[in-house]
């Protein structure tokens, strides 16, 4: 913001120092066809107009808690500190999970349901405090007498007078345990001999690009330089859907275009791909826990 | 934005107090792949680049009028007063219907042809004033020479001069009777001996849960309570697509995954849903004026 | 806003002379369904979180330069002087293309892989002037080190720093010949005796009308007043897909619901609908180089 001068200099700098851009960024399984992303926003404009309002996704297939967590771990840290994120997946509605606020130790606040949403950004770039949403008084004026849309009556409304200045981190709520944060179990890359094993956890969709868990560290250990050729084993379940080589490729056009290549992606983990093709749709290969991965070296 | 100097701020006060927080909000069946919305919007910036461009959908299903009506009536209680929608739905475009301004009882306008769009606004949050747009002043310089189009070069040029301020809601144009309002017919909701009879204006897609027009004032005139069974049906065109029992429930979790409950939705409606599944695709039920439900208490 | 005050006014009046509106307009081939616009978007908010971002479309077919060039010309003309077009859809990512921002001559930026996305807006805008991007300065920090995700290294991040004043125009890099801009070649509308030819080089997707690209003066040519009829042929690699006769009309209203109409569309170039009705679908119509029309009037 450039746009404080000396009378005000000081209200500005308190401001800005509290914490937030008055940045909000959503993320959600509501798709875009109805009006429930509008009520959120609405929500927000209410509390304050000069809010900024953003979007991660709302195409998160339904109840899709995994792919939450995956596309917030994908786009936070791209995100300046301070940045409210409002991530609504959450298929436990109504029942006993918690509603928290998450700070990472980068800066960037995300209000969420606590069902595993928060699993791979706690890993990725930690926690620095969690606290649960104190409902009795982080909620939309009224939404108690009747249906509570949590998404739009706590979660909105409560990252919008978070990221507004309205309340501090403090008065969202009583401070958790860091280690109580839900967590999905899932495989973690390993390297046993010459092999290293993964999983697919999610597709590039728009490309059909595949996606491992693989990182560019662990991977750097087979000792394979950009034009060398590796081994790739895809398996579902168990049962090998796809086998094949291809180079490891510092960019797609390394290849001819309809040839396979592996690189790695903007999370710098291990990602194959057909150069402007569709690898996933071509070999029919999907993402999820049951999809694992085999790489090793060409020999 | 830097154009509110010391001579000018009590001009910027009055301003700011006469309505507007500056917020314009679309509503279009024209879809996000090509560059109509764009182009609506980069119209409104060129009125004023402090102006806040939202959306509630542009995925209306073409020409669509009924659920462009729904849509506001869900989601522009949720925005302050003075927030301005642009609601284009325009299967009469080049016809005689009028385009207007609505004032709602609660402080929003909503920039639209008048189609039937407003025939759920109006009855809801009522109407507090409603101007037919002047098209000779109120429309975006050389448009007159050539194609118009009204989404971008009267409905979007109106809306944005509006929230920035630039005309005042009496120079939209003159003032139209309240009852000359096009309204669509529809069946309200109505309760005979022991049963309620309804439709299902629409559904919640996303998720596949059916969305009756059934306030929740008059389904608690059943007197059934929480956990307490009701008898369903569902008739498309007076036949029976759907007949079954479901406990009326405060939240999904209240049942197992895959079972079906009735609860009131963020409008307060009836509807019917399956925890985290989709109701409406398992039966196959759609929404319109043709689509009928029934419910009565469980004895 | 109301927050520059006097002894400001010499700088505020600077930086908006400068050019810009804080205004960034974004458009990929990535779709909304992961986080990757989020990504580009969050690193514009982290060079000046006064920036407001928009987008033309994220959902251009994968790697479909042509639609790109398209959907640009079609929406730069409505925004307002100075804003600056983000469009990164980028099949050659990893080759040499180069990495430009065009200055148009109304004084709008486009920052965008050189690979022909310019093709039809410095044919209708004209080229003031075009700078290679100096990638070596104008790219996010650190992301040297690693896999770059151009879009949001380098084009998001100079196009936001170019929107924000960070950088000049002269700052971008050095100047290229304007005659080197890449280009698509593509059949212009011709005359040839009563017939005019023509290319259909987009449908508009979401009512299925076809947009040629003959051009309103072109087609007044032939003489034909509204109301009166014309003979449309359309060929697919020169075999006829449909032949037919319809009114040129000022509106969709002047026809029947369901009936075909001949118009100018907003970019002013001849198109066909069915009124209330999907054309495209009915008759099996696509869109590309290997598309032709023929309009001639009815005799």
């Amino acid at each position: 913001m450039t746009r404080c001068f000396l009378p005000a200099l000081l209200l500005c700098i308190g401001l800005s120092g509290v914490a937030q851009k008055r940045i909000v960024v959503y993320q959600s399984d509501f798709g875009l066809k109805d009006g429930a992303v509008s009520e959120m926003k609405g929500v927000a404009m209410g509390v304050s107009p000069d809010l900024k309002l953003f979007d991660v996704t709302h195409e998160i297939p339904a109840y899709n808690i995994w792919e939450a967590a995956y596309r917030l771990q994908q786009t936070v840290p791209y995100w300046p500190a301070g940045t409210v994120f409002v991530s609504v997946v959450d298929p436990g509605v109504g029942t006993s999970r918690k509603s928290v606020v998450l700070l990472t130790k980068t800066g960037q606040y995300i209000v969420t349901p606590d069902n595993g949403t928060l699993t791979l950004i706690a890993e990725s770039l930690g926690i620095a405090a969690i606290r649960e949403i104190d409902e009795a008084v982080n909620r939309r004026q009224d939404s108690k007498k009747s249906y509570t849309f949590h998404g739009r009556d706590v979660y909105s409304y409560t990252g919008a007078r978070l990221a507004a200045g309205v309340i501090s981190f403090e008065q969202v709520g009583p401070m958790l345990p860091k280690q109580e944060v839900v967590s999905i179990a899932y495989q973690h890359a390993v390297m046993e001999g010459t092999v290293i094993r993964g999983t697919i956890p999610v597709l590039d969709v728009q490309f059909g690009n595949v996606w491992t868990n693989i990182p560019g560290e662990l991977f750097r250990q087979l000792g394979v330089k950009f034009g060398e050729t590796i081994e790739v084993r895809v398996l579902h379940g168990g049962r090998e859907v796809y086998r094949g080589d291809m180079p490891y490729s510092a960019t797609f056009g390394a290849v001819d275009p309809g040839k396979p290549l592996a690189y790695l992606n903007s999370l710098l983990q291990l990602s194959f791909a057909l150069n402007q093709g569709n690898f996933a749709a071509k070999h029919g290969i999907g993402s999820g826990g049951d999809w694992t991965v085999e790489v090793r070296k060409k020999s």
